[in-house]
């Protein structure tokens, strides 16, 4: 058998809170991940978070990300809003660069852009939804990775824009044979068992296949894992994930590192 | 008589629009400008406004600066909120960097970063806040210029934190004997008369002093003059003074262009 | 020929102002209309606009409505957001619920509800959205009238729920032969001459039939006209129809006069 | 020894979660108390929340109140802003009527209005802002009860308008011999033993005097105690309280069978 990779970034959304709200465990999260998703004052987190969140990140040697959303607090930016692409555009530069500045003020730079929820969902499927955002990121700078959903529209419109990315797939999702998640609200969607999910992820990443729902199995290159860090329950999946990577013999590297 | 100086800087707040809301007649008085200060979507503002704000500033050679407020759209960044200096430090950055943003995404920097409303008034009187301010300015651009109320606890913090800044005076505000400007609810506050205004700031740059309204003068070094664009005898009002400063033979520069 | 009716209602929306941003000419356009439709705070208007609003109804004897919208102040409520029945159906709640109370404190009760914008045209268009819409209305007051575009799920709902309903047609819109809009992106849509508008209204009245773009016709009952005051065009568009509906012996009342 | 009172209400603020964010153990703490503080969407809470909320109370045969808070949903309410009487009347006109609406869907009313966080702190030490708030509560309902800091401007202000009140006492803090609390950044504010602090509690209500820090005391007429929901350790306090109540004969009742 070729081992088609032996390295993966590890991506988590971080820095949700939001004033006297807590949400997500950061603090235990950060520890086993390679690449943090902050939040931007949008959907979720406000300045006072992201400083701390890029502290963070910085404090753990973990690589700082945007994520940037629909301006939907009361939604959490889960709810898809019909606003046009310019208007997207120019959420994403406000977003990212609120985010960027934070890095600045802390001597570094960021190494990521994720969009968040709906905003996600809805570019991957509406190619110029995703150029938008391609277009937002490579103009705010050349060197940001852009996350993406393998095989979809983000992807397409970050090839067509010439930007850097990384493709990503779920540790706990099942996927259609077209390469599109199985819906939540579908029987096996969600891989409950912390092992298998691990298991699966290894073989994704050292054949480069994903076998979907159905049996078939379809090829995809994986840059990255996203895992979650909400619940203690979640904690306990990313160390298990850590742990059988490593037996596999798969380093956990930031994306930047694995992308050209 | 020794001439003090013969250029000067003239500022007017802009972008304060939001969504369906348009305020100020931006398209008007940016044509006789040199500085303007863009609102970052906290007390006024959007992602849109702003990007056409800085299209608008670059299309007309002016120079853009950030305008940031306290987060109280409902009140226009008018009312007085009890952050702590913490706090207001990260509004700043992340106001001040997302305008970054969209200057950087149009190949151009912000020249300036004045405070808004409620937030530059307390800080004029309050050195914790204004050092918030100086500290959040400084670490996102040490060539940023700070734009200050003239012998302010505000331009106290820029010496004190090594920031650039410029000193501003108004154009139609009375001052009492200490530097502060006379209340607004107070008989003869505002200076209603165009050229009698006009006239007025000629005598300041020229000489470095201003008359207080009790008829005692103090000195001062005003590098920029705050004029208004909401109305279209405001407008007006710039108009003149513009004419009357030419007259004297005062030239209109950027702030960045006077300060070291 | 038979006279079909002799009245009718004219709504217009009002209280969209929002702290420092005034939008439209209430002063003007309430002394021309019956019924007016008040923001809530949500999509536009806020706590003093609506007590003034509700005050300036009073003073011009126009019975006021609440017009509640999705929760997006950016969008001013025209950009549909996937929200659920129930979210809907308690952000109605929330917002006529808050207008009630200003009436209330002036001794008075609200007539009508009519969603505005997005919210509108999803639940004309989607039997779940409305029919949440409807329970909301009737929950709050079963006195309430619910402001509809004829033929729509929204009128729909009303019966269903067993509230009390008027339905509204557009005086400057025309109408495919199903009885939706002519969207607004096609030619022939928007109906500019104010005279024509006017005579077709009187025409849609008295006959109870609305002649399409296409040259057909079909029956409709018409309670109600929505009209526009924004700018001081929109307020002579009023006043004109005004007068040709006076001059055709068609008398202006409240909405709640016309519905059982 | 004359008994004062053998009766008491407990209160405890609820429904301050939003949207994904959960704040408070209110399903716990519904259990033992008889008056719910439920916000209203400014400070906190959200249209949803405020329908489960009062669902809540009405399944717990607790009382549902309003909690009316400053806008600042990102500063919880915590910080002063500084508003003027008639927002501020608008504010709470809003606030409490939205949540009246949830109420009325019910078939229920609420009983009580207490103000938020430094809204109440603010309106404690200022009669003009206690007034407005009295106000805006006797117009919107005369019998609501309006819940006070004992010997505070909203005493007096509720006196004033004539609007019925009951006055609390906080379980957990200590007072100064004029009435005020004792600041929480001075030694000895808070009593963190629960067993202590309930025999405080019953020593109040049974002589109807309070002991000062300083080891004088002053009268007091308790009608309410104030109580706390969000952590477990919280929880245990309120049933401590309620065991130590009942023990001495103490009956916990609403708040609007204790006032006239």
């Amino acid at each position: 058998m070729i081992i088609i990779a032996n390295r993966v970034d590890l991506n988590c959304d971080m820095g949700e809170s939001f004033g006297a709200y807590k949400i997500g465990l950061d603090e235990e999260a950060i520890k086993h991940i390679s690449s943090a998703n902050i939040a931007c004052g949008f959907h979720a987190g406000d300045p006072r978070v992201m400083a701390r969140t890029i502290d963070l990140a910085l404090a753990h040697g973990v690589a700082p990300g945007a994520h940037p959303g629909f301006p939907d607090l009361l939604g959490f930016g889960r709810r898809k809003l019909e606003a046009t692409p310019e208007e997207i555009k120019n959420y994403v530069i406000y977003q990212v660069g609120a985010l960027q500045a934070f890095a600045r003020t802390r001597g570094t730079v960021l190494q990521h852009v994720k969009p968040h929820g709906a905003l996600y969902n809805t570019a991957a499927g509406d190619i110029k939804i995703a150029r938008a955002l391609a277009e937002a990121v490579y103009s705010l700078d050349k060197n940001l990775v852009f996350l993406v959903l393998a095989g979809s529209e983000l992807e397409r419109a970050a090839r067509e824009v010439g930007l850097r990315y990384a493709r990503e797939v779920f540790a706990d999702r099942n996927y259609n044979n077209d390469g599109t998640l199985v819906c939540r609200s579908e029987p096996g969607s969600v891989i409950t068992d912390s092992a298998a999910a691990a298991a699966r992820m290894v073989e994704i990443i050292t054949t480069g296949r994903i076998k979907a729902i159905d049996g078939t199995s379809f090829p995809v290159r994986a840059d990255s894992i996203c895992v979650h860090g909400d619940t203690p329950g979640a904690i306990n999946h990313i160390i298990n994930l850590r742990r059988t990577l490593s037996e596999a013999g798969i380093a956990v590297v930031p994306m930047a590192e694995l992308v050209g």
